[in-house]
């Protein structure tokens, strides 16, 4: 280590740690008449917000929470979990967001090892609570989240319905100061195989991914994805990763914000057009479903700025959003980053090029956000070349980066190895710092010693006019090792088969995109594609489900 | 302190210091192609803009430059500059930025003080340095800036010129990490009393400041100030807290930049011109100079965004850059804050409100920027309410302020007595968390019992058309204490005495603005304006000034 200069401070000074509560002094604090919006049910200024953060921490204090504690949410979207998003933290206490997608038992396993000892349950899922209520080892108390009247429910060590919880208490709570390194939220990943895995986030990484985030959101590009003048509404679940940051970003900054509970795409439509919302994320899944909804047919939705993240954006989405005035900038990240790595904003060489070129840009996953570190790696540890070709495992660093799983020291190791953070994608970076993530390592279709990506194949697919969504896989070949699989849902009234869909992929293959052992011999026609909770494609279960097709040599296949 | 959790990083994980380094990883990496602009000498893109800042960092590694030198630039506002604000702290070393218009003794004095190891001279300081440099006791080698073809000079201990030396250093260097609270930047400010006092800056603070900063750029207000695709360019030296930290944003988000060299007006409008700049920041009196240039005679200046800092804003000058087409934006902070504490930007409610209403904020100090803490205290140190109208000493927390005085622990600990950083402001704060500053403390006029602010007399008299400039001091006075003073500077071929004074203030006497007390008695009518060093009136020097001129009975007076 360097011998640098460091002195130290004064008698008296204040030393200042980076907490959640500062993101609250400037535009939470200087917005007073903006709103928050919870569906068409209630709607109220950030001057009741600051005052809903202060009752709702003296009714978990009252309640028994202390610092160090976990407290957990299931709910909806909501302004509620935007209020746990800085109550709890603020009180020094650690947030869990419960994955509601995930199976009882997977939910049962996540609040067991993160030792949840309040939880906060909306009446929705009461049912299912009480399923696993039996097996929980260390919850000692609940709280009621409804949109109902009726403001109880039969939830064992109940300490009431948070609405009428907070009206009974003070509107003002003295935030003490603690340790920036204090563990402020945790969520559970799941992975491939085994249990999930709970990531961990400390106030001193929270706050500097917002200001990243802010910087983001509101000087890249030449276009302003966020300003304190626009609208945002979330379209990815707050248990995801704090809805990717925005909603703290929104608070710091004094946006007026619009939670929309359920994703009903009639109901996103509708609350879009009533609020006025100007700014949102989600992954492209939702983004279809939006713009197919009912309420959308014939509307212009010039004016929505929309960040997609998740999963790759590929160019049909891109062109058939920028025809119903919708503006797509990709994003690129993941529980374990918090999530904001990348974003896909264009520089004055890629602005000089034509539409065409710039829209290349526009779907891949981005350059890095300020404090962040992007390179490629091989499987033993080096680092490859930086010439937008060589392919190599995407790893990272940033000052927001998960420090491990939950009581995992292993697998925490394993992500840290070499000392970088292992993404497990695989990507190429150029020159000017652009990440373009080819696949998921585990989904490379390794075909007669030639990689193939999923990803880039889905996206050649999609553009086949016939096709609304697709699925590639790699499925084990004895002659090849493996050969892609592709999975299609059609548009209405439309087909296509093995053989259509070799034809639109024969140009590819002679202009050089792409070899000719990824033109699949197999593909499946299906009416829906398996999502994982968080609604990427679940290549996992899709295998699974091929297999089973073939061993039953099922109609839903076409073969060359 | 509370006991939260706080969790071991795992095996392998990599601690993420905040230094300097990683603002060249976003916008500088990306914007390849973007220019950075020294007057209409020398223009380079940011590509090798990074290759020149390591080679810096080879050539001052050759010369013996280790972590934890000080390392002292004599400079105007200069490419070079930049290149050392960057390459002296990545090195670990601290970057001392002269203020070159002290006195030779007080420059001497900052030398001394600061042990500077190394000095970078640019040659118009050549003699000045020499003048001095027998006292000098820690320098050990200089360095020769030039914009001459002369690439010598007589200067003790020269390692060379720094364009040579940099075109003969490798363009790469591998630049180690190290603690975060490493001091990064040192600068003397001049109080009303004393020897200058070191203020210093450590990396940590440095990024935090330049990722709040950012975030107010970007995203505050209706107006966007800078986003990628402005052009910046300082009108405030870059000795003076690194020109008000605006070179690391627009470094880390790959903005265009423009270096003037010397403030000259003629050529700042040159320069904004050809250059197509759309983002400055400076003090009131150098907007007055350059608007006032002859190249800027009947210009329209579209499209400039200007933050004004240093010293008070006032509606005249407001109104009239606006009739210019300058975006005006005050903004509010000092030498000890890094500097930015408040932006006066515009929320919802003030939008809502007249043109009129608005510019009355418009000209304030502003709302604090995310992550400041703003209070105001009396002189026992407690906290006075914040009503909008209560006056009291203007406190600071922030995650950027100078932790003390370099080396002298006495004022840096009455610097943060009571675990606030005293600014010497007075100043009221309203709900809205807008501050208002109405003197400094030491220029505040007691007279009969009552306070009157100087800034707020100042304002008054500005709007009078005769009136181009304004001063206001408190003059010792048996019978009342104190006294108001003006000084003023008319505008050509105008005329006006105590009386006419008189006349235009007692409206605002008569609507309760000020009381009667405010309306001075005496005025002196002058060509020029003492200023210090950084361009703000010089109350202490007008004092003795008023005390000579009222000794001899100078013609300048003019008494009711």
């Amino acid at each position: 280590m360097l011998k640098t200069k460091i002195l130290p401070a004064a008698d008296n000074a204040y030393q200042y740690p980076l907490l959640i509560k500062r993101l609250l002094m400037s535009g939470a604090r200087y917005e007073k008449t903006r709103e928050i919006v919870y569906r068409d049910q209630l709607r109220f200024s950030y001057a009741t917000f600051n005052e809903r953060v202060a009752r709702l921490a003296n009714v978990l204090s009252a309640a028994g929470v202390k610092a160090g504690d976990t407290v957990a949410v299931m709910d909806w979207d909501s302004h509620r979990y935007l209020e746990c998003m800085f109550a709890i933290p603020m009180l020094g206490a650690v947030l869990h967001t419960i994955n509601i997608r995930l199976s009882p038992d997977q939910i049962l396993y996540t609040m067991n090892h993160a030792e949840d000892k309040f939880v906060l349950v909306n009446s929705e899922f009461v049912p299912l609570y009480k399923g696993i209520e039996g097996h929980l080892t260390t919850v000692e108390k609940t709280i009621l989240l409804t949109d109902t009247a009726h403001k109880t429910a039969d939830l064992p060590n109940l300490v009431g319905e948070y609405e009428s919880l907070l009206a009974a208490a003070s509107p003002s709570y003295e935030f003490a100061d603690f340790d920036e390194n204090s563990v402020a939220t945790t969520f559970y990943t799941t992975g491939t195989t085994g249990n999930p895995k709970g990531v961990y986030f400390t106030h001193r990484q929270l706050v500097l991914h917002t200001l990243s985030m802010a910087t983001v959101v509101g000087s890249l590009d030449s276009i302003r994805l966020m300003g304190t003048d626009d609208v945002y509404m979330p379209i990815t679940p707050m248990f995801h990763v704090h809805a990717w940051g925005m909603p703290y970003v929104a608070t710091m900054l004094g946006i007026k914000q619009v939670y929309p509970g359920r994703y009903d795409p009639e109901l996103l439509v509708k609350l879009w057009r009533d609020e006025k919302v100007t700014f949102s994320h989600c992954v492209p899944t939702i983004l279809q479903m939006v713009m197919h909804a009912k309420a959308a047919e014939g509307v212009d939705f010039g004016g929505w700025k929309l960040i997609i993240g998740g999963s790759a954006l590929n160019s049909s989405l891109y062109k058939a959003a920028k025809s119903r005035g919708i503006q797509l900038t990709a994003a690129y990240g993941m529980s374990e980053t918090c999530p904001l790595i990348s974003c896909a904003h264009m520089n004055e060489e890629l602005l000089a090029g034509s539409e065409d070129e710039r829209i290349t840009y526009r779907i891949k996953a981005g350059v890095p956000v300020p404090l962040v570190d992007a390179a490629i790696m091989d499987a033993n540890g080096q680092m490859l070349p930086v010439d937008g070709e060589t392919q190599g495992e995407l790893v990272l660093r940033a000052p927001w980066l998960t420090q491990g799983y939950f009581r995992e020291p292993q697998k925490g190791a394993e992500l840290w190895e070499h000392g970088w953070m292992h993404t497990g994608d695989v990507a190429t970076l150029d020159s000017m710092g652009y990440i373009d993530i080819r696949d998921r390592i585990k989904d490379v279709i390794k075909t007669g010693g030639e990689w193939i990506s999923s990803l880039e194949l889905e996206d050649l697919i999609s553009r086949h006019a016939a096709v609304k969504e697709v699925a590639v896989v790699g499925i084990a070949d004895p002659q090849w090792g493996e050969r892609p699989f592709a999975l299609l849902v059609l548009r209405d009234g439309q087909a296509l088969n093995a053989r259509g869909l070799k034809e639109h992929l024969k140009p590819f293959v002679e202009e050089g995109h792409i070899n000719k052992w990824a033109i699949p011999t197999q593909i499946a026609v299906v009416t829906d594609i398996p999502k994982t909770s968080v609604g990427k494609l679940d290549k996992k279960r899709i295998r699974v489900d091929i297999g089973q097709w073939q061993a039953a040599n099922s109609p839903f296949l076409s073969t060359l």
